[in-house]
């Protein structure tokens, strides 16, 4: 806190020398006419603002790849994630355009009452809201990612609203001997996912609100599960049926996963960013665990020689995103900066080395994929060079 | 607690009944063609959402009236407003089409060094993110209203994020014998307001960011004063200069407003809805105080003469909306629902009644407006009648 107060003062000595200016020079506004935020009924985004979600291969243009877009979150500002940049993997499917009237919630199975739900009853339920992440496990770190999007992108995080999965279950009736459930999505292929039946009556959630609005059709309109803490993957979009049954099911996209591990990373300045100058900087990012609360996040400055505690910024909730900051007084050199973090788990976030080492696996080989699937949370370092541009310092 | 169970359980054997079906029927699902979510760049809403903000006199479209708008409260979902729906008062002024490029924010008046910070400047120094409400004091509860839009629609609630106030008025450093400042927005009109230097050093963000984004047009692109618990009329949008002096200054605009008390209104269902038949409803709405967090909740379903202690959903934070919410079985009879609340302070929600009584004016006097300006916390009835129609019932 010492040296953070430190470099604040000095922040402020020289900014007041930049800064200095006589009182009453007013600066001037442009564009007094414009209605800059459009029409008044729903309000836009200033025209200045541009961010967009990037595709793989860098185009973020409509459908025709993978279909997968990434969350810029080099941009990134506080926890929420705008619903209109959150990531979206969507398994070769576009969303189905579903109308809410036609739209039906069946659970079945093992269950004394199959039942169907619509819309609207689902949201006479008792309901809940909690800001929560969710990543799909494709976020890895690598020397083939530029930014921070690449490498990160497929994270976001929002205020999810639904009705707890336990709850229907409890009024479908779960029979004896049930131990899983079959969730199955409406778009063209029927990602369908086998979840734990403990997971889905502890915490899942069908969701209907996204920050604060219906869940956009990327993210599932009009109903999508959450599994807190589980792989994107496993929060299955354009819910229309949960299937209780007696064991996992291998379904033709089906993996499984569980809870993630913390990870952490440095969105700004981040790859192809470029610092104007030495001098004052906030060093901030994005810490998360499926395991709980981010307990602490540290930030080195040196290549991991040292390492500084990193401010955690409130609300600290569990299984969402926590934004960290180091203020840094950049002195000009190259400078290799990385984050880590724990949980209240007790979890750390690996390096690449710890990361491969239980799997028998090098450093080079992680980062050549060796090291089998799942999460991949280690260590992102992002060089500063001496003109200023960042870049993916990994391997 | 019991009474809420026990009308759990009657809804999950009702709906039991309704819902049985046979296990196998899968519902058929239209559309699988279409990307209903549009450019993947940027995920719009469904077709079929059409939540929108509606202004003075009903019209939602262009600026010709007041230029105010209200958010859609009766569709809100969880504690965040989507930004596109955040109410908007602009005081008779166009959005101004601010390019951040040529932004500035000047301090000034009464203090060593007088500064202009460009917004990447502002953007490069300390942070923080606070979720908190704001509402403008013409949110009024009165017999006029409609919808809970018309009577409770200027409030809503961000993320926001930006720059303590309180570190840009040490960096200038604040003179002896300053006590207030003056803060100026760049619209025609230069809506100026004043505000104890103390709450300005306390508190108050000069805010670059709004649920994970640039702050939107309406709400005062690219900087906005962020005061927290004080009426809108003090979150100075399109923020151009703060000038430190010694006494409150009376502009055209001009008024002293402190913090808000406690309020709370039921959002569904509220004027204007129905039912569409007796049972099970959650009873939901949002609470609020400029004093601090909610504490209680309560909900009468008989015109005030039985109160029950309604769920506060997580989180519960200072100066932000609290949702709340009360199972409810619905006999099919008249009922007259309203809600209270506390604050931390142990502030309480008046009645018409207990608002008028210190200022010697009648009920019926403070719904015709004679109780003078400020803020109006009163609690709001809604009526919902045997067809299940639900009216205003004030008054």
């Amino acid at each position: 806190m010492n040296a953070k107060q430190h470099d604040r003062r000095r922040f402020l000595k020289k900014s007041a020398a930049l800064a200095g200016l006589a009182a009453g020079a007013i600066p001037a506004v442009r564009g007094q006419t414009a209605n800059a935020g459009g029409d008044l009924s729903y309000g836009e985004r200033s025209r200045f603002v541009t961010s967009l979600r990037v595709g793989d291969g860098g185009d973020n243009a409509s459908f025709g790849r993978s279909g997968n877009v990434y969350t810029p979150i080099q941009d990134s500002i506080g926890i929420i994630t705008p619903s209109s940049l959150h990531f979206s993997s969507s398994h070769g499917s576009y969303p189905p355009d579903i109308n809410p009237q036609e739209y039906r919630l069946m659970i079945h199975g093992m269950v004394d009452r199959p039942m169907s739900f619509t819309l609207e009853e689902l949201k006479r339920l008792p309901f809940v809201s909690r800001i929560l992440y969710i990543e799909c496990n494709a976020n890895r770190p690598g020397p083939e990612n530029k930014t921070v999007a690449d490498s990160h992108g497929k994270t976001a995080c929002s205020e999810w609203t639904g009705v707890p999965l336990s709850l229907l279950l409890k009024e479908a009736g779960v029979q004896a001997g049930a131990s899983w459930i079959l969730a199955e999505g409406a778009e063209t292929g029927k990602h369908t996912k086998s979840l734990p039946l403990a997971k889905a009556r502890h915490d899942c959630l069908v969701a209907y609100g996204q920050n604060g609005e219906p869940v956009r059709p990327h993210q599932g309109y009009p109903m999508r599960l959450v599994v807190p803490g589980f792989p994107g993957y496993s929060h299955v979009k354009w819910l229309r049926r949960i299937k209780v049954v007696d064991q996992p099911y291998l379904t033709p996209s089906e993996r499984f996963h569980f809870p993630q591990g913390p990870k952490s990373v440095i969105t700004f300045p981040s790859g192809e960013q470029r610092l104007p100058g030495r001098g004052f900087y906030m060093i901030t990012g994005l810490a998360w665990s499926g395991g709980g609360a981010i307990r602490t996040v540290e930030v080195s400055t040196d290549g991991g020689q040292t390492w500084n505690q990193a401010q955690l910024h409130d609300p600290v909730l569990s299984i969402a995103h926590t934004r960290f900051s180091l203020a840094w007084n950049w002195d000009g050199e190259e400078a290799l900066l990385q984050s880590r973090c724990t949980d209240e788990m007790g979890q750390f976030q690996p390096t690449v080395a710890e990361f491969g080492e239980p799997k028998g696996v090098t450093p080079e080989g992680v980062l050549r994929r060796e090291a089998g699937g799942g999460h991949w949370p280690f260590i992102q370092p992002w060089r500063v060079n001496r003109d200023g541009s960042v870049h993916n310092a990994i391997g």
